[in-house]
């Protein structure tokens, strides 16, 4: 090149090669599109296969189209195939090397097509995929946290608000919380593969197109319940990336909870949990030690793919319909996005598998600061007849009366309680344990270890 | 105060106060929370009633609880409710303002609850009717939506990508793009409020309780389906907020790129709609000016609302169960992103309501660059039986050949054409105008305006 | 209105009052704005001084121009000021105020001037404004800090890495760790206002003016070092703010880490600090118990600040020159993230400055869990001669043998030791306590109280 | 294994290998943290040297440490570096080849410092690398848009509000505005590399180290100003990482800007700039189209650097101290945020440098819509004494005029303007052509092309 303006001399470091190769770098995708070969391939079938049946290519075309592109497919799996950055994308690539092995037929693949409509089929049944994805890997992670809270069903520990032990709860009941909320994630994951279901296919460039095509039958071809009913929203919105984001936002966040809590659980000064060595690193001079390493990975996780959804929100927004180059900033995203959120599950998983409670641990740490205050009050107010500020009054006198002498609620007289209150009764004593607290809260989804139970049964059979 | 560590000297400017201005300022919700005093009423009725009917208390108690409530209400709704901070919120200054008004019964209607299961039975209510907003608001957006449509069914205007012109297509067709868009935002809102549609009440302060309560009545005395099985997930979760905000976000990022678009399209140099004085504002010297100013405000929209779902999705990350103070930043970002998510919605609704497309620079552009180039690639595809790389090679020199001649591809004449094919024939002049090239995208979605007008039809009946 | 699309029968709920209303809903910014009225009335007294020291307007219009300024400015600050959304801004408001007040001269002010550099100068005087305030919060929490560190420098506590204990260091150590996190934060505070200290007054709509105005005369009487160097930048450009957000959002990071820490030495389990009351709250029946409100509130803070910055950077995302509407959304933004920052930073400062750690607790922490293993195996390879892995060995054997034996390191006799390995010495048992340990680590910036005193030392003549 | 919780039944897909692929896979870093190849061998290169000249190790060890990491360094550029996961990251992938290479020293090499302080300088080395680069790379950019200015000092374009018309201005202007932002972005890697500029090393583990090393001699070899003043500190901040990130979406943010504008100007609509060639591509069947893909590219790449910087900020929430394995997810986040910024700069570079205004349209766009209106009233005030409003009224009036005339106001006569206003004389007409008009924007930072040619003399001056 001899204009001056783009001498290499201007362009530093990484790009000394110049504007060429800074547009090869920014405008090629191959290098992570090439993920989605399979669902180009898949489409293409579908494609030629209506072409075909609706008399717009020949049955002999469409026979060299499928034979070529099945040879394609095994390239690619077999890793022979050479994909290049100068053919830009994953779709040329696939149409260059299919024109090397049937020639003309190739170039009548694309008739009624265009690469708008291609690469949304591709992307979106890629993004459906992975929900498939989540919903099996979600499904396993709530097998192993039902068989936690089956193995501790009535293994008591405190239950925290502020961190600060409040009242006693189950193991049991602590692990099925985390089932609840993950069973919401993977009905947020069904959900949004429901409303993606519809086949973009046959939009065309943007305006669909003057070919008799049959654009259900490429629906049913490739899985979807129906084609798209415009076809400019069908190659310009991105919304089922997002929605897939977003529920992995969430669901990741669920996975940070438990992460931190695994990790506080683990602490020298909690030893509520042991790790499996195959989730945790020691140290090669404090071989007690354990850095809990899968749990901190996972509670950062969500960060990554918050970035990612935040990342695609910002390309979206403003954008004018219909394709824009910026939409192709989509794929990395949710190419990381779902890599991680399917990497922190398994890892979830693993971990929680191996993870044994520490039983006595628990119960102490449940049955210290006083934590069946509250029991305590309630049988003031149930049994007792007090009115429940009159309750908490009597009640915070034999908390601070059992801290002055050193000693828990139920290692108080009855003589010392019933100089606070004279109704206070003998069956007070029920409630003071924290096994009493628990098997108390039989209220629906409350802690007593029958609730629980019950729960774990019908997940059990959900699950089955 | 007399510690000098307090003194008010270290605390300059805002909070010369000192610590207990400061403490009361970052602890106190009663600001906003407020807005949730309709819903902590309803909750706290459906409690008393249920307590009532359980013989947990008497009747006499809830029907005072039940009018004490009653007045209260009026009196927020009246603006006369004296709201105090050092109440803290609004769970405290409805029950001591119920105090006052009935005595001792106010003090038995916290019985078998919490502020942890009450905030979450009124925060899920509110963000539930936020649900339904929505899904209001955007039936009037898609109605007004499909009004346009209707009435430029058959209006030719350029299809772009790029912002380039690509094809002709139909304003119609355009419009009903948005249609589709928002219509799958309104399936999200419908799905996260029956997700969200269960009842934390009865969880109290986390584990359930020993009270004998009737969490299914409650359920459905609120319209609940039914009430959360796990009582540390009741209330310690917050993904249906979450999920709210996704939603929110993704159908902003939506109404941005209308915003966007109308932006554009109100430009001098596109000039391809009238805005009303209603929703763009003038300038005192330039009459015939008219700033975008409600297209752009919606544009900008979708920043707050993702910040919104970014600032919660952070306040959740690894927070350990159940509920930690850090929750109470919930509220306020969900308040400030609904509101500005109705508000986008109502004023993009009057905004498209008042637009008139201008359909003769809509024209004039979709007849310019050559806009049915493809048209006539397709042409010979079908009708000449070339291949479509040929095809595209004709239509290049072709398009070339108009360009010289400073024409249109329509204006060639037809020995023009066939001094570059041979096998063109009079017909291609049928394809070769943009309301020929729209009539002939006649594949379902396409941008045919009979396609149009049966998507409109579709619509009209589901709006019914 | 008889347009039957404009019935309020369209908008429900919250837009009843119908399009008119909607605009004024969505446009006006009055309700926020009016915080910038000081540097409103601020930036007209430095315009009008210059015309009038230009001779564009006279001086008698210059002092009816101050007088009723002034006179606008302390309704203002009474209160007494009657905001009107039909005036949507608060330049319009005082506008309209001084016309009320002085007349025909009022028109005069906005002589070489637009909205666009008014707004631009208001809100730059706003953010650098905070940008002081920032700085002052941070040196006040700086100081606490300091007086922490100072008070327990030779505290022994457990270092944390992955929350596992991994060698002793000092209260003393770990509070100046956050002196240096807070004083980059401060750092960030003074680049950034010494970055948007320039004036953006005279840029007039966009394009600057044709009146012989003197930009160094009103950027001086405003305080700034110079004027914007290019008309289009200064009314463009919203940078400052968003370098303000990300500060604010650094800086929040680090409270965020110091809220959790405090949070986690607050549980029962770790009992490492004793907040006040006066930044916890306590529980009517459970004396002892104390949440850790502030704290995790200000953990929570750092999202809402995070929230806005994404917000902003959206929201600038894309924009042509040079003022779109969206811009608008600026402010509410920087408002809210300055005003949590700046509670965040004093409710930071109260709770250090009340908050006792509880020295034999840290000491027990750090002593437990063989934390002086890497200091015997620094010993084997400093005194013994071993290299690096092979003293790993021996101390890993050693650290086994001690919890075999249920004791700690230092509690091993020297035949213990030499049985293992024959080359230790008495002069081993120097360095396993805890206090040796920390003793030892006497490299700059290390945690023996030596190093942490002289960290004090320069901070306090720095802070002096 | 035997365990059936870990039988690969349970782990579908991508995980089918069992927990230990799946540690693996969470748990390595060796993928992306081996670009810190060399930053690692530099800081080892210069802790050996200091060991030797502390005598903390012998003269012949350090050369042994030096010969053999500069084998492995020449190693790793020339690509025969067999990188292994099964070591995890880069530092241990390091010392076992350079174990393999020189035996027992290399044990010796790991005195006095630990993988904490390790990763902490291999990481700020690298970052700070960026921010030079980022330094040069707008630099770059800044030199081709004061070509650009300096080619259209004159010419003439509409400078816009709200995408509408408001005043002329010139390109030359337009071009320096940026010119002026990505200076503040430039200023802001100073700012950050200044800050970020001290060692970590020495911090060993965390808590310092008993060996008498001397910090300020690594510091020195490895070009930082000083050691940092805190070992808890020094391991456990990335507040470095985030300043980078927020420095780097501001300037995105800019660059975004920069883009929307090149690609509205570049629709059929405006026809302001011709792009090359080479940041454009093309359509087969329309030669005369360009899409601006390289400008598309750019815009969307701010949200990724967005993305970037929320996650950052989401993985150091409430991170306690010191290093936890979260912050392991601080390195591809910044990796690939840097290598978005230096091509979206670069890229941006090229398209700026070859871009052609076309300056007749520009101007044509700059004369219609009485953009001289604000020009007129102006005049009104300056020349014939009208108050301003008075100003405001003959303008818009004669507008109006000219709009019924179907002409622009420079067309109309004098007789016209004074049959709307008495005191319009003949000189009136100087200020109503958009030459005129620019030429008289001669306030400091204006439009005046005078004013523009001292700002390109100054830049000129600034960057020889």
């Amino acid at each position: 090149m001899s204009d001056p303006k783009s001498s290499n001399a201007m362009w530093g470091g990484r790009f000394a090669a110049g504007p060429d190769a800074i547009m090869e770098a920014i405008n090629a995708s191959i290098d992570f599109d090439q993920r989605l070969a399979a669902q180009d391939i898949q489409g293409s079938l579908a494609h030629a296969a209506m072409l075909a049946a609706q008399d717009i290519i020949t049955d002999a075309d469409e026979k060299a189209i499928r034979e070529g592109l099945l040879t394609v497919l095994s390239e690619i799996e077999a890793g022979d195939f050479p994909f290049s950055r100068a053919l830009e994308d994953i779709h040329m690539n696939v149409e260059a090397r299919l024109r090397d092995l049937i020639g003309a037929p190739a170039g009548r693949l694309h008739t009624a097509r265009s690469r708008n409509d291609q690469v949304a089929v591709d992307f979106r049944l890629w993004v459906r995929d992975q929900c498939d994805q989540a919903e099996a890997a979600l499904t396993a992670l709530i097998k192993v946290l039902v068989d936690q809270a089956e193995a501790g069903a009535d293994a008591v520990m405190p239950g925290f608000t502020h961190l600060q032990t409040a009242q006693p709860v189950t193991w049991g009941h602590h692990m099925m919380a985390y089932v609840e909320m993950l069973a919401r994630d993977r009905s947020r994951f069904v959900d949004a593969r429901a409303r993606m279901n519809e086949s973009p296919l046959g939009a065309a460039a943007l305006a669909g197109t003057g070919f008799p095509i049959d654009r259900d039958a490429t629906a049913k071809a490739l899985g979807f319940d129906r084609p798209m009913a415009n076809s400019l929203d069908a190659v310009a919105d991105r919304d089922f990336a997002l929605e897939f984001l977003s529920a992995s936002s969430i669901c990741a966040t669920h996975l940070s909870r438990l992460a931190e809590e695994i990790v506080i659980w683990s602490s020298a000064q909690f030893r509520f949990v042991t790790l499996s060595d195959r989730f945790s690193t020691g140290s090669s001079i404090m071989p007690q030690k354990k850095n809990p390493d899968a749990a901190e990975l996972i509670r950062a996780k969500v960060a990554r793919i918050t970035g990612a959804l935040v990342a695609l929100l910002t390309v979206m927004k403003g954008l004018p319909l219909t394709y824009s180059k910026d939409m192709q900033e989509d794929k990395e995203q949710v190419f990381d996005a779902a890599d991680t959120l399917m990497l922190a599950l398994a890892a979830m998983t693993g971990m929680i598998a191996d993870m044994e409670p520490r039983r006595d641990n628990l119960r102490a740490a449940a049955a210290s600061g006083f934590s069946t205050a509250t029991d305590l009050a309630d049988w003031l107010v149930r049994e007792a007849g007090l009115p429940f500020r009159d309750a908490h009054h009597v009640t915070g006198a034999l908390v601070k009366m059992a801290e002055d002498k050193g000693c828990d609620l139920p290692d108080l007289t009855l003589a010392d309680m019933q100089s606070v209150h004279g109704d206070i009764t003998e069956s007070v004593f029920d409630v003071l344990t924290v096994e009493a607290s628990v098997a108390s809260r039989q209220s629906y989804g409350g802690t007593a270890p029958d609730q629980v139970r019950a729960q774990i049964a019908r997940w059990r059979e959900a699950l089955a």
